[in-house]
């Protein structure tokens, strides 16, 4: 096709001759459908929005959304006339998520099954592929191999975000030239919060041109393996399931490892910067001796030291036990969470930017005593670490330090501390894991691969009705799939402002762990017998046909009792 | 039990209650067993046996053992009387490898099955619990929850050697306290090698007391996931199978993300510190696009320059294509096959033993020149691990080298050149991956469990017709388990001599990567391909039921092919 050959350098796709017998199996196993989707429905608006805080600041970001109606969809046709031969992109925006690939699938199954005659493109490399309308039209053979099939290689995916009015224009000429009745976002809360402005964009300039312009709408859907993207409409992220599963595997086999050589603590650092979900799950999944969950450090104001002080007690307590070894799980933005390491980050790049760092040290005279102490406290390879390694910026790169192996070596250092108190007689050996690449491009589950299919699914029944600004909503999900709800949420209704620059900027604000939530609180009641006790549970690799392949992570789970 | 309780700190074992569903599925699962345990048989002797090298020495070393038959099994009763009654002891030597609780229950079931009131006892923690009489008595109810599951965990490991002659006193008392007749050592080649050492020790106590004395025989099993003990009459380690379908399950997913993500190398280091099987293995899985095999690199006597220029040249060839990801496989000695490495560490340690190492870096002169242009070409951060953090004799500590690190830094560094020049345009970006503690203790592959199972059992009926210093072996592994053959391989058939401290030490050597083998060969046919198309394959998580379910490793499968 003329427009496939337009998009540059595109790869020919999978080949499902290079599919290994489990993916061969994903790849033909039917995908089952909510039932209000498989026959004939109605777009049902709910009452009027607002939004998740100051929704006067967001009423005036968003003139042409802000209030509109959250949709669901409801059994029986509505009786209005629907769109046919749509026009519909897709685009994968930011980090891989297992199921992505069917979310398209759902789109373009809809598409297939309900508006004969459409076209769905797939905008290559993430938003940047819509500003420079780079894209590939999917059909059904390009899309087939993907079906059930991990990562986000289908179109790929990219971080660029079209904010400014000449990105916003870009992305306006390539609807047009697509002649584009439809867009779907597929990301986490920022691209999401992007999706919206796009759509209040494009609002914009159909109201401007009275009809006779913009006609796309855009829908998003939640995706992140970070589990930080929820709320009461959108009850989980897709990915997070998948990606907890393949952690929580390689957890078990350590933890086994673990008590089989019985010498060794294994700190594992676990795939998730803002929000501590993913280390919470699969602490649920396995029961190791110590977990630190980034909320918690921050709600209690703690240290690095006494988080330190924490593991280095419960290693002398298991010692006392005849335990010289366990399995400690860590969030990868712990450090993120500890205000006195972001007070002496701040400080030091302060001093970077000014001052000659002298190897005699009077250069600390000018950290506070605070930030002097835990500078002193730190292992020197980080120290140097903190000194040495900048960004393009010239700030320190947190985002670099080795988290787990830092706490490995300040729970050592604390250790020979106790050691010469008495207090502690063992000898301590630390193994250092980071679970994260792998984790985001497995075989999704059997169910992100079904919520993403209903999710993709859903988003072209929104755009069908010419909906736009909603991010497509699955939910009870505690039921069978046929039991499970669809419809769209209005993404204003999510946004709060934060201040930026001087201007307001809308975000959706990230769900982060609850201390108050259900999975927590579960957590917070077993978390002293799994310190001690060793009651280390081991799923093993995800089946995917069995009694355990429909098995719903514990957070989604416990959420879903909880609300009930 | 009084034996139970003389064991001291013995641990409950594990309960079921604990057990996920996937691992609940397993322990249900039966085992099938070759035909020729399942019904009469009788043990036959082979010709004589000679040394895999140096059969003098051997004679000297072995002078009861050298020279006896291996065995095979064959269906139909030899008329001769087997002992009832027996009293055996098991022990698990060395790393963890999936499958070792099968072959004790294999031990334990042919016991229970063929030799009406038999004691099993299991030593624990190593040959240390040997020395000790430390252990436990192994019941039906003990090992039950263990079978078809990961770990070591049902008696533990250790790494202690029976060497000196107060320690084969030591266990001979142990030996003569339980009136064992036989040990199972379950263990590597330096595991197998003493167990070949005991039962020649036990074997000359008996001869020295005239019969009167030690009755205990020992019979060696094939542990390693490194693969690296096999032979003909020994196709494979156990633990081999397993591990590296958990390793090529991650590197599968990393390949997806690399793909996905369209920027980043990864550099994943895999266990096997001796021989490169599992980085080799890996690759015929996977189909990565760099994969440095050990065992070559030291056959072209390669430089570390040199494997940085290959990766290097891979990466900007890739580059021409469009690509600029990709996945590279690398073993965990890798340094260790490098001559001119292994040369630097030796100077190194010299001069850290006799000399200053000042800042001003004069002690470098000390350095031979191709070192000293080896050291210069460490990225600074190696360079200081090999000058501060030194092993309890004050030698540099290479195991602690992050190999995959390292050469991230090399290539990074290589590539600013190839900047400079022009010949590479893309920036480079990094990843690195050690995949090792999460494949040693994950549930045994349907391939492990049964192999274990019939190794055990196969034990059982060698010591029960009186045999001692075999090997067990099972074999025509690639037929259906009922055809499996059965028997046990004379330990000194398969030892040679080394010299150690002036004298010489039996040792059965490593079987190291064949560069001339049909699993190395395949993946030379294949690499170029593999290296600048995209031919990722993504095994995905170990399926226990299904078509996969009951899949052969490739290098087991292209072994038993190449001598077909």
């Amino acid at each position: 096709m003329a427009a496939t050959a337009k998009a540059g350098a595109v790869g020919p796709g999978r080949s499902t001759s290079a599919y290994s017998e489990v993916q061969h199996n994903r790849l033909i196993v039917s995908l089952p459908l909510p039932s209000v989707l498989k026959s004939p429905f109605s777009v049902v608006d709910g009452p009027p929005s607002s939004a998740a805080g100051n929704p006067g600041e967001i009423a005036k970001l968003f003139p042409n959304l802000f209030g509109q109606p959250s949709v669901s969809l409801r059994p029986g046709t509505s009786g209005a006339a629907l769109n046919h031969n749509l026009k519909i992109g897709v685009v994968l925006s930011g980090g891989q998520a297992p199921g992505g690939h069917n979310v398209i699938s759902g789109i373009f199954d809809y598409l297939q099954e309900k508006t004969k005659g459409s076209t769905l493109y797939g905008f290559r490399g993430g938003p940047a592929g819509i500003m420079n309308c780079k894209y590939v039209e999917l059909t059904a053979d390009f899309v087939y191999p993907y079906r059930n099939q991990g990562g986000f290689d289908i179109i790929c995916s990219g971080r660029d975000k079209i904010e400014t009015d000449e990105q916003f224009n870009q992305a306006a000429e390539t609807a047009k030239k697509l002649d584009l009745d439809g867009i779907v976002v597929i990301g986490g809360d920022d691209s999401n919060t992007n999706a919206c402005l796009l759509a209040e964009n494009f609002r914009h300039v159909l109201s401007l041109r009275e009809g006779k312009g913009l006609k796309t709408r855009v829908i998003g859907c939640p995706k992140t393996i970070d589990g930080d993207l929820k709320c009461k409409e959108v009850p989980t992220s897709f990915g997070f399931d998948t990606a907890c599963k393949i952690y929580a595997e390689m957890i078990g086999n350590v933890m086994i490892d673990a008590r089989s050589t019985g010498k060794y603590y294994h700190f594992v650092r676990l795939m998730g910067r803002a929000a501590s979900h993913i280390t919470l799950e699969c602490a649920l999944q396995t029961h190791p001796n110590i977990t630190i969950i980034g909320e918690e450090v921050a709600a209690q104001k703690q240290t690095l030291k006494s988080v330190t002080n924490y593991i280095v007690g419960v290693i002398c307590k298991r010692a006392t036990l005849g335990y010289n070894y366990g399995v400690i799980l860590i969030p990868e933005g712990l450090i993120d969470f500890i205000p006195e390491v972001q007070q002496l980050i701040a400080e030091l790049n302060e001093i970077l930017a000014h001052d000659v760092i002298d190897e005699a040290g009077s250069w600390k005279k000018k950290l506070r005593s605070q930030s002097h102490e835990l500078f002193e406290l730190l292992p020197q390879a980080i120290q140097e670490q903190l000194l040495l390694e900048r960004d393009p910026h010239g700030n320190v790169q947190v985002a670099k330090i080795e988290t787990e192996k830092m706490l490995i070596q300040m729970v050592e250092a604390e250790l020979v501390n106790k050691r010469k108190e008495g207090s502690y007689t063992k000898h301590f050996g630390g193994q250092s894991h980071f679970f994260g690449y792998e984790g985001r491009c497995g075989l999704p589950s059997n169910f992100d691969s079904n919520y993403c299919y209903a999710l993709g699914y859903g988003a072209g029944a929104l755009l069908q009705s010419g909906k736009t600004g909603l991010i497509s909503s699955v939910g009870n999900l505690g039921a069978p799939v046929e039991e499970w709800t669809v419809g769209g949420t209005a993404l204003t209704s999510l946004m709060d402002v934060e201040r930026r620059h001087g201007k307001f900027k809308p975000v959706i604000k990230k769900a982060m762990v609850e201390l108050e939530g259900a999975p927590f609180k579960k957590f917070a009641s077993l978390r002293k017998e799994w310190a001690l006790k060793n009651q280390y549970f081991s799923p093993g690799p995800l089946q995917f046909v069995g009694p355990t392949s429909n098995d719903i992570n514990h957070t989604l789970m416990l959420e879903l009792g909880a609300k009930a």
